[in-house]
């Protein structure tokens, strides 16, 4: 089967490259060594003893024979070209094995070498040079510094990890692909997904990522035909556009991305910088994108688990049925933390339940169908038949406690039967000690019923099937009417600032420069006789906090307001008095995912509340929608006690206008508009404040 | 050694007879039958198969023989004084077997029969009378509705779960007690601590609880001389004063409280209800009590193991040692995340360090000491007995990724001693296969190190530990100087609620009740020429919702504003207009864990932030400051950019003045001071506006 999928792909492509990492039909292992317990051996030793169907090219300056086979004394000597070369020479004669690998037409090499970028500058110098040549002459390279890759259906193991000298390691294959950053953690959590059951089909470790980055290789098994989904553990996630690509791909995709405590470590000038910080990026793109972040191991592995099955829910709504009520009631808070609906049962399915459940029971949602139930499987069966024909059902989670091997046939028959006959997916939480039903977990595994050890762990599983099934947003449709704006200069003042906004359809207060403490008067009068006057002074950032804005300016007491301004240094903008909103902060920066767009409270309160939603741009008006909705702005928009509702639509439409307009500033520009007032429902939004830092290369 | 125990006891108090649940030296079986597979013979089995060192009586009706065992027509016929009968008759019976119990003077009865509170009301109503028949003979009842109870050592399994039919389970002995309000999932999570290697001393399934509850049974399993934790799995949790014993025990506690999703379903009149919801007021209780909070059977499970180690930290500095990098990266994430520190090393640890730890290693916290000094076992010694003897740690986590058998007793070894010398707990995280090195989890367990499958679950397992181990508070100083307030009447208005505060000693804002317009005038003069007129209309709370509240009044315009206030049917309070403040929420509510004081940000943006700090009361000084400290009001309190810092210690004085002058109402009142304004610091606080809902009762 592998080999006719290797067939299948066009060998030319960037994909035939990578896909060898799992797929070759050969293999040099360059340094190889015939001393037992020598890196140089193991690769080849797992070769051997996973009944890798390939051939094996041992190569080694002398030409001795490796563990019993032939070897070479360069790649180039090899019988034929290998697909794929390991490279377990020391870091300084990497560089000659690459030369061989390039000479002989290798297209793929791993290099495990370590002393690269993992031991300083020198190591770094080292390996950028490395990828360089491997790029020139079109070599893709994986590494340095990496245990290795594994293609399960064809036993190559091209991998000196110690899981594979375990003495009962067995490979487990399936549809899953896994893919990490980390050798240690990536193979222990292999082994783990091995020991739950869970079948993998290609394993990659990139290491250093001198050349080869984990996204793509990622999206190259979601493109082999039977994956079933991608999991990821992942450090470094700078590359928005892999991780667009990645997703398009449509396979769902799950990730641990580490490094969640740097977090608020990012040193930034404006409110949209300090909030935007990497791992709440991280968060929303990866939801913006429909992949599941995983928070650990486990959890990863739970989500293999349900993307291994293959129903998808088409909602958020799940019905719970259990035999204890304590598991109903954890899966209930599960759901309701994991932001899923506890499904509203229709009448008629609580009316059909009432015959089949206990009196003791529940009919309602989570379905109590008790203990005693158990013995009668026709009981289990037609309520499990009447809750999954319930049209407000998506998923059903199905929770047992210390479920014992003579009751697991008949319940794994029921819940394959009503998940097939459904199309609705189906978990279980079998909340009990394994050797109580020895057969249990293979037995819902094989029926396409993915089992937990808690309904808390189901649901969340269940979560992330969701988020992989709901309609998500990866390419946005780009709006024709957009106005461009002028890209502002470095030291682009707010009275700048709010000219290129103004020009831009963007709605800006109406106000002027004032030359003076007279003409202050004058200004006043022409924008309504209450205004608000603001110090214009480069690269002052926050001036209210240093007493550059006053605010209720009249005409009688404009000169002295001018004066107080004027005195921190700069020069005196006057602008239309705009009251009775609510403050939200529009903001863009830079970050390792490109320009993000954050909106949220905004005003005095920014950092106090300290509640944003982040997308990475470019978004549309559906994301707008749902990024007020994340934060308190959707309740506070629609007027709190006692209060009107205020202008949502003028804010999506100005946020919208403001990323259109922007979209061609080259990235790396902070823009921060806060606060912006949105006035009650039909009277706009005025953008009160504006600040903006150019890209570092400026 | 229980026997000893038992003897130990004092055979008159309430710990006896709770004790008997697994330490009593007879049991009866009442309703005991031989047919192979009956729920009255499953008992009689487990008490053979695991061995019970005490007397089994089977009492059935016609004497016949269970299980070999001779049987007694009644509880009185028995040759001695059971200890503990088993009631597994059907429900109509279940009185006659109390009688026979009471009669023969057992102290304690398991009630195992169904058909009670669960069914309804005519089973709540049997169940009542069946409580109110035990408490006043003496006996102690557990159930009705639960599968029973547990003593590991005498091997008295006084339980019919299937979980001890099961051909593998074995019992484990150990010093950590279980108690669960679910009967099923309850022994589901037994099995999985057995499975686990995590020893059980004491295992209690409450049921229904007519009379012994849930709480009691952990102080009781907390007293055992060798108790090393109680866990405990609870739906309901309403008894403030069972907490608080049991936290008083010194025994560290985690819980499993399940029916977070009722939250938010409780109708409140005021703020402060809506925002003390029971979930709420559950965390913080726990969190008050220094009991952890687990989140599901996997974390409490964790927690066992972490509290059956005799180490605790004494402060929250945790060092990571990892031979993988990904592992530490994890460890630091969870450390944020579980607000732990991760410890920040001494310059002379991070210079032996260096002098240990490979270059490419790290040799700050996390420290990684690559997977190459793994094959060096002196060097993984020297490098953790220079992290353990820093003073700025207070515990170590150290992970592995597939750690195999041959590292195994090395690492354990080298783990075990720093453990022991230092006094610091030492907690493993192993991200591998079980197979790849089966004896490891015993032996780390045997040495007093627990291991966890992931970085972040060892990371959760140590926050638990270190919230149990850090001084938290249970009883509070009363404080002599506190004036008490007199108790408000039922339809108390604004201004009579004002004037018994200030008569405490509170500080309300000066003001009278106008006659009319021109008395308005008057009043508007008498507070300074710039009021507050406020509607007082019985029973309405929110009276800003309908223009209720005229703010900024002067003396020339108090006639017009009179007269709108006075529109709404109500009388007219004048009152000093109060500006410049940080509006904070103080308020009192009933909860199931009794008067609950409620703590955060409060005016207009009260429902829109939602962010408050809850304590079960009586708190003390340290307590309020923590609440504070907890939510925004923290940092909003220092000073926001460019504003001054309010006056805190005036905050703080006004709440515990409150919770003084309040402290001898009879509970069930809620109190809503919303906003109590902070001044700038020196200017003290004021409350605004003061609600009062009276108990129901009254």
């Amino acid at each position: 089967l592998a080999s006719e999928l290797v067939t299948g792909s066009a060998p030319a492509s960037e994909n035939f490259a990578l896909s060898r990492l799992w797929s070759a039909r050969s293999v040099a292992v360059v340094g190889a060594s015939d001393r037992p317990g020598a890196l140089g051996r193991l690769p080849i030793e797992h070769l051997l003893r996973y009944g890798y169907r390939g051939a094996i090219y041992p190569v080694r300056p002398d030409g001795a024979s490796v563990a019993g086979l032939p070897s070479y004394q360069s790649v180039q000597a090899c019988p034929g070209t290998p697909e794929l070369a390991m490279i377990m020479v020391s870091a300084s004669r990497v560089e000659a094995a690459v030369d061989d690998c390039i000479a002989a037409g290798v297209p793929t090499a791993i290099v495990c070498s370590s002393g690269f970028a993992e031991t300083g500058p020198e190591g770094a110098a080292l390996q950028g040079a490395l990828a360089e040549k491997a790029r020139a002459a079109g070599l893709r390279l994986v590494g340095p510094n990496t245990i290795g890759s594994v293609g399960v259906d064809l036993g190559l193991v091209a991998s000196f990890s110690p899981l594979f000298s375990g003495e009962r390691t067995e490979l487990v294959p399936g549809g899953i692909g896994f893919v990490s950053q980390s050798g240690a953690l990536g193979y222990g959590a292999v082994s783990l997904a091995f020991e739950r059951g869970l079948g993998l089909g290609w394993v990659v470790n990139t290491g250093n990522e001198a050349d080869v980055r984990a996204l793509e290789v990622m999206t190259a098994m979601a493109r082999m035909p039977d994956c079933e989904g991608v999991l990821g553990y992942l450090e470094v996630l700078d590359d928005v556009g892999g991780l667009r690509t990645l997703a398009s791909s449509g396979v769902p995709v799950a990730l641990v991305k580490a490094g969640r405590s740097t977090a608020g470590q990012r040193a930034a000038a404006s409110h949209t910088g300090a909030l935007a910080t990497e791992d709440r990026v991280v968060d929303a793109a990866l939801r913006q994108f429909g992949i599941v972040r995983a928070d650990d191991v486990d959890d990863l592995l739970d989500m293999g688990d349900a993307f291994a099955q293959p129903r998808r829910p088409a909602g958020p709504r799940v019905a719970v049925v259990t035999t204890s009520g304590g598991s109903g009631i954890l899966a209930a808070d599960a759901i309701e933390a994991a932001r899923l609906t506890l499904a509203g049962l229709g009448a008629p399915t609580i009316a059909a339940l009432a015959e089949i459940v206990p009196a003791f029971g529940a009919t309602a949602n989570p379905v109590d169908v008790t203990a005693t139930v158990m013995s009668d499987p026709t009981l289990f069966d037609r309520a499990l038949d009447v809750i999954v024909d319930d049209d407000g059902v998506d998923a059903v989670v199905a929770c047992f406690c210390v479920l014992t091997a003579g009751d697991v046939d008949r319940v794994v028959e029921s819940l394959a039967r009503v998940a097939e006959r459904s199309g609705k997916p189906v978990l279980a939480a079998r909340t009990g000690a394994a050797h109580l039903a020895p057969a249990a977990a293979a037995a819902m595994r094989a029926a396409g019923i993915p089992s937990y050890p808690t309904p808390a762990r189901a649901v969340r599983a269940l979560a992330g099937l969701w988020q992989v099934s709901r309609p998500h947003m990866v390419d946005v449709e780009s709006d024709e009417s957009v106005v461009p704006a002028r890209r502002p200069p470095v030291e682009a003042s707010e009275i700048e600032l709010k000219s290129i906004l103004r020009a831009a359809g963007l709605p800006v207060p109406g106000g002027r420069l004032a030359r003076d403490a007279s003409d202050t008067s004058r200004a006043v009068a022409e924008v309504g006789g209450s205004a608000v006057l603001k110090a214009v002074v480069p690269g002052l950032l926050h001036k209210s906090d240093v007493g550059g804005v006053e605010v209720g300016v009249t005409v009688a007491g404009a000169g002295i307001a001018y004066e107080r301004v004027r005195a921190l240094g700069g020069e005196v903008l006057v602008e239309e008095m705009v009251s009775g909103g609510l403050e939200v902060l529009v903001g863009m920066s830079p970050t390792p995912l490109g320009q993000v767009l954050t909106v949220g409270v905004g005003g005095v309160l920014t950092e106090a509340v300290d509640d944003v939603a982040l997308r990475v741009l470019p978004v549309g008006r559906r994301e707008v929608e749902a990024m007020i909705d994340e934060t308190r702005l959707g309740r506070l928009l629609a007027g709190t006690r006692g209060s009107t509702p205020y202008d949502r639509t003028a804010l999506v439409s100005a946020v919208l206008d403001l990323v259109g307009a922007t979209a061609e500033w080259p990235s790396g520009f902070e823009l921060d508009l806060n606060p912006v007032t949105v006035l009650p429902a039909g009277q706009g939004v005025r953008i009160l404040d504006a600040a903006y830092v150019a890209p570092k290369e400026d």
